[in-house]
């Protein structure tokens, strides 16, 4: 079965869409730990971060940096983070994560926007990446 | 005046040393999430990661991807996650942290090692890289 990040990138299931290249996806986490916490994925399923191939792996992070680049220049923040976990969708995801504190790289505090600011944030960062 | 990973780097601060290539080194964090826990430095001093230029970003990458690995096979884990937050020390650093359960992944809980333990893990992970 597919998963949930692959029906994103094909479309079955919706999401503010942030950037796309051939290899890689970025879409806000609509669970966000700060505002503009944006998602990186490849459009090859593989759970772990690790078993990526090298060409993959090495693309998306330059894709990730890319796009942290946008978020960072969009939204106000101390820097933005990168984190990899994985242990709930076992497809490759990174996290990158406007901070201004500690609290919100452990993502056990969530915030909570609507729709039309989801589509107000997602355009932001898209603006930067023009 | 230096960071505390610099002073680490040149050798003026002990650590447990995993590994190092031309432009970054990597070593044991002594407050580790869990077992194994590794962080990844450029021996460039720059405070935020999306700050390095594209192709020191991509060797750090390259490097803790490596590293990663050799982890992966030394330490048991569900798998290695990947953080980078720096709020703390200013200068670029990639967490490489066996991952059991979420909680590994916070850095809200920590666990603590004897130096003979130290040792001995830094070991099992160089073996690895050999």
């Amino acid at each position: 079965m597919p998963s949930i990040f692959t029906k994103i990138i094909s479309g079955e299931i919706p999401c503010y869409k942030i950037a796309e290249d051939p290899d890689n996806f970025a879409f806000l986490d609509i669970n966000p730990n700060s505002k503009g916490h944006t998602l990186c994925v490849p459009k090859k399923e593989v759970d772990r971060l690790l078993d990526l191939d090298e060409d993959s792996y090495t693309k998306l992070m330059q894709f990730s940096r890319k796009v942290g680049k946008a978020i960072e220049a969009a939204i106000p923040c101390e820097r933005v983070g990168m984190s990899v976990i994985g242990l709930e969708v076992p497809h490759v995801h990174v996290h990158l994560i406007p901070l201004h504190s500690m609290k919100n790289a452990t993502f056990q505090y969530k915030e909570s926007f609507s729709t039309e600011e989801f589509e107000e944030i997602a355009g932001q960062i898209q603006d930067k990446l023009k």
